[in-house]
């Protein structure tokens, strides 16, 4: 048999548990938010005909496809994200009752050069509200997103807001508005944090052709401070009055209004250079950071993407969304503190003395269980010292042990690796004492 | 803009919420009892190198890879089960500590045939113990299945136990030896229910040349029924005495004598036709069945695989585990009506009357999420009646309404669609009236 070189590919990771079992103890309190707004949980196939993801990433994104080519001959691709997989589902399923509330926690696939915290497997995790047209369902997601910080305990959020509209606005104003410039536009915008004004400024001259004037309006727009509804008014003149700039100043002034009247407004900012990378978002955009760690990037993003149903479907379907960096953020939680790190799921390690001793082990763990304690019953009575080493290394609270003296008498030893103490406990009793440290 | 066809591939699934809430409280009784065993979740990319998946599953196996050539031209292929990907884990990391104990819940692919109850991708969900040589681990294993299947309140299950050691015995005394003729024989009889002993028969004839005699002499030892020990014992002169046979018995009876010990006794049987179909089992096998409903098939099936390691690293390493068919076992147990389905994720739905009354429902829904009650809020004011449906089709349990008069008189009117009844609450009570009705 020829031995296998057992290595991983580029750009994936292995979770093991216990980085596996923060990011459940995470997600779980994510999902758990999600729920209270009445979201419920979507999953979707891993592999999807190519012909339902072309044609809405733009470009650059359909590069990145895992496109291959099935054992039936069919043209497949993998899961590039959760939003085109969830409009399939909306026009497959007619039936679905609107507003469609759902979340999707799933790992997506994009084969991007990997480099650090850019990875070709990732989690994302979503929640959309298909069919609801109020500017309150795009401040419904958002309501949603804070909150989940909240319940993560991250203090010190802020989302910036703009609306596509109003950089259409400004694009018209410029002289850009054939449909695949915008977009080009848009993605150079999206990389300002990443590449520069000047990276940007020669992206957008090198594939749309604007000129140093045009480029100086742009950038007057997007670095244009804006701290409440009248510097948004003030905005309709530099866009020279387009009326789809003018249809976007309207939206994000009402947003804020609907975000202040949710006890909202403190932690919400307009940031008109916030563009967002996909194509598919038109009207509300955001994207979320961490006050004074803005070095994480966006921990959550989302926007309104209205016209992205109408590539399935006859007609268009009101829809918006938020997306969780689910990598991104936990990394940030682990680095700042704000999750400990656990290194176990159980609590309890039984060590076993003698092979006899088994039978009466298989009955504490289950004792132990019933009343809340996580047990690993150690199965081979390896030396002692081995077998305690192993109980540290793996992160348990006690130790129990019960020789055959113990046995006879009914009682068994516990130590507490936390405190070093060790005491008795009669088997009886077992119970009472493991409801004191359930969790 | 072309309009694309929402359509799904064969042999794949969407699970919309209701299934997948019902999959998703399955799947967290599951992981509770893994966790409470010690056993710790894993996650490995979807897709690996080629090199990592073959020669594993045999050459039927390796058909069904979703096998293909990524953008930087390497050969990789998706994950065909958790256990290879579980081997290559160890074999990476040699630091982990062991015995290593593991749990991971993750879709597979295969591209089968699409049928009834066969899919291209379906849920794993696998618990394994790396490093630890003692029969106790088979015990283990078989344990926290037969945990599980209680904490889903499933009654009358029995686990069909075997040794693959005992079925190389019996090839022994017919004179198959060569490694891949035992294979073949084995996955043979892996169809016995599905093919009949004619259509075993025909195949085993076929691909590894046994004659009539030699075939009787098989199906003798499967047919073979074992109530204990002493019918295990009588089995060595079947056998021809052979070796690797006389050591499956001894296995097979000391595993038994642990399971008795273990107090479950009585939901375990031998069975010498159970034989599993993939090649890296070597000794324990088994699967499980729902008594009186043999028709779902196994729910739960596992073994020892003591040389899968060797294939990554220079010795072999032990290893057991057990692997749960969620969706066959959703399936059964809905059908069985053992697990409730459950429409919604929330419990109230708040119905918009006029567009002033939305801050007040946010303030509203914030106080119920707060005491447990999960919560919807309407963000459009259409028509009653149309709010009123959705909700009922959305599964809520009540309905909460406040117009203007009522936000005035700073009450809330609440309808309860499980008995009809109509109330109304002062806000201050809300709180109170939410913890009555909390999870």
């Amino acid at each position: 048999m020829s031995q296998a070189k057992p290595s991983l590919l580029k750009g994936f990771r292995d979770y093991l548990p216990d980085v596996e079992l923060t990011r459940r103890t995470m997600l779980d309190r994510v999902t758990g938010v999600f729920e209270g707004f009445g979201f419920g949980p979507l999953q979707t196939p891993a592999i999807e005909y190519s012909e339902v993801l072309l044609g809405k990433y733009g470009d650059e994104g359909e590069k990145l496809l895992y496109r291959f080519t099935d054992n039936g001959e069919r043209d497949v691709a993998l899961r590039y994200d959760l939003t085109v997989p969830l409009a399939r589902i909306v026009a497959m399923y007619g039936d679905i009752p609107k507003p469609f509330r759902r979340y999707q926690v799933a790992p997506v696939w994009r084969a991007e050069k990997p480099g650090r915290g850019r990875f070709r497997e990732f989690m994302q995790c979503d929640v959309d509200i298909i069919g609801e047209p109020s500017i309150r369902a795009d401040a419904e997601c958002m309501i949603v997103g804070l909150e989940v910080l909240r319940a993560l305990e991250v203090d010190g959020v802020v989302m910036r807001v703009n609306n596509r509209k109003i950089l259409d606005g400004m694009l018209d104003a410029v002289g850009v508005t054939e449909r695949e410039a915008r977009h080009a536009v848009m993605r150079a915008i999206d990389k300002l944090p990443k590449i520069g004004r000047a990276g940007v400024s020669a992206e957008i001259r090198e594939t749309v052709g604007l000129d140093d004037a045009g480029l100086e309006t742009l950038f007057a727009v997007l670095d244009r401070k804006i701290a409440g509804a009248a510097d948004l008014a003030a905005l309709t003149p530099v866009i020279g009055g387009s009326e789809t700039g003018v249809e976007g100043i309207a939206e994000l002034t009402e947003l804020l209004g609907v975000l202040e009247a949710a006890g909202l407004g403190d932690q919400v900012e307009v940031d008109l250079s916030i563009a967002r990378g996909l194509d598919y978002y038109t009207a509300t955009i955001y994207e979320t950071f961490l006050v004074g760690h803005e070095e994480y990037g966006s921990v959550m993003s989302g926007g309104r993407y209205d016209t992205l149903l109408g590539m399935f479907l006859k007609q268009s379907l009101p829809a918006v969304g938020i997306s969780l960096g689910v990598d991104r953020l936990l990394a940030a939680l682990l680095e700042l503190e704000l999750i400990p790190p656990r290194k176990t799921a159980a609590d309890v390690f039984i060590a076993l003395f003698d092979e006899e001793g088994y039978a009466e082990h298989v009955k504490l763990a289950r004792v132990l269980r019933e009343h809340g304690l996580r047990s690993e019953l150690s199965l081979s009575p390896a030396k002692l010292g081995k077998q305690f080493k192993l109980a540290e290394r793996k992160g348990y609270r006690f130790i129990m042990l019960a020789g055959p003296d113990e046995r006879a008498a009914g009682i068994v030893n516990i130590k507490d690796l936390a405190s070093g103490e060790q005491s008795r406990l009669a088997l009886a009793d077992v119970a009472e004492w493991a409801s004191r440290f359930a969790l």
